[in-house]
């Protein structure tokens, strides 16, 4: 499988998975690195999330998970709640999955993750 | 609900989950902190891992990829790795967790993941 | 012990050492997760704040140290701040618990703990 | 104050503070960053710690906080376990310090500090 | 050498690499905790800073990947964004060194490094 | 520049910069996820490393520095202060490059990067 099919791959992946939040990250890097675009679209997207080990609503889980317990990237976490919808994780796994990093990341982590979903539920 | 049952279905939850290794922690803080043995199986299994919002598999995948993430717990890794099997998590789903972990937290959080991974299939 | 006296003991505990800002995030968790406030109150303030062998100063300088240190939780690091001048940490401590973090964690850390300082005293 | 002095002052406070076991650190260095064993000296123990705003007592209840939340550096853990010993912080109130990062860091953070403190009470 | 020179050498020194940057850090420090502006201008540049074994360019390629994989730290990042270029790093070897952390740390860290390089490039 | 042609670039490039110890790694990960040595080769060795932007020097430097301050990922810390000597990173500037750390870090964080720098170059 060559280059151009993994950026195809990534791009139809990326779009499905993170909608119109996807094509702004990717904007937003065309005048300080484009490469990092093309590799964003075609690692995370054309290979990870293209694999059929694991379905794309447990995989926005993880994401929404992992973001969470770490803390430190809450626009990320933005858009992964917003993917995690698209892709049919309903509102009350999403804020369960939160919850759960009180247990595991603390409660700040927790607290911060849920102001996170309240923002995009709103939206 | 009074404090009793707090503790017994927290109790039930742990080993559903964990198994052995949820009494093996509770053992090793009983000459340390068992007040603390007690709260970690109040609040994480009696409150949280109870509630209805979230199925088990998905509870587990979510813990699976937020240690991996954080990098700093892997003791409990192995555990949540064990447990995602003991709730019906595949080994597959188990590896494919950790591998996109690599987008989020990079590539050694997933590589030591996999290793926790591979220690706790191999037993 | 039932569930109703840890909510009552933690609400209790809560007020004393966060005052109003610990309504505040009650209030800020009633429409995305009520359940969490409930289990915020319960679980550290009810279970952990409310035990004997550690006094409220040092259970806030301990908070400080460690949210300054993660530096990932800048609004709960500002509760606390404003937590530990509540239950008697004098301006100096606070300072100096913060100070001290540069040699655990890093000048950035306590330089961007300091600065939340600085915002929580001037008001 | 002449660095001679800083030296001499953290040298002594090093060994109030952390016994044989700061020494150990400074000959681990020796062979590899001698200058960074006197930077140690220097900065920690002659700047920080010897400061009057806050005491001992505090400082090594802050530093146990810290390190157990960020939960990624278990020796410097367990020496200052040790140090909180060595200044009169006493067994409880380090327990009590460590139970307590599980609402900020998290339940495996608060186990592992709590096992580290079971291998240094135990020595 | 005395205090006064690792004072006056470090202040040369943060000068030299954070240009007015770094007087305004010093600068907001005043009024909260002078001491460790003092401390700030005599450890990390009157010391570190100023051995010889490392040149400045190598110096700020390490702490933009360090900082930029931290993901803690923005404000000092965007600092040392702007230091590397004060000693002669060029754009493209920072947005490099931005990028590469991806594979260490995460594409939300490297994108959130590439979101401060934009805004410091763009002053 | 088709997948077989990223991955025969990354994997003379893993070699030039890691040596056998990059082999290692890929061996490891065959019976739990040989998709991801695949990745690994391609994606950070294949896309990043082959990048002209930075030479290689700079870009060892880089990971040494972030891989001491996340401070939860040593064995690879360990494969890349190897991979620093192989591309010509002097022992003084490793040494210079995690010392360094101790601002951005703590001092924890760079003692343990010591440690492991000395355990390399004792081989």
């Amino acid at each position: 499988m060559n280059t151009e099919s993994r950026y195809e791959r990534g791009l139809a992946k990326l779009r499905e998975v993170d909608g119109q939040a996807g094509d702004r990250v990717v904007q937003s890097l065309e005048d300080i690195a484009p490469d990092f675009a093309r590799y964003l679209i075609e690692f995370p997207f054309g290979d990870i999330y293209s694999r059929p080990g694991l379905d794309l609503k447990s995989r926005e889980i993880a994401v929404v998970a992992a973001l969470t317990a770490m803390g430190n990237a809450t626009p990320q976490l933005k858009v992964h709640i917003h993917a995690a919808l698209n892709v049919g994780v309903s509102r009350e796994e999403i804020v369960e999955t939160i919850m759960q990093m009180a247990v595991y990341a603390g409660f700040p982590a927790a607290l911060n993750g849920l102001m996170a979903a309240k923002e995009v539920f709103a939206q």
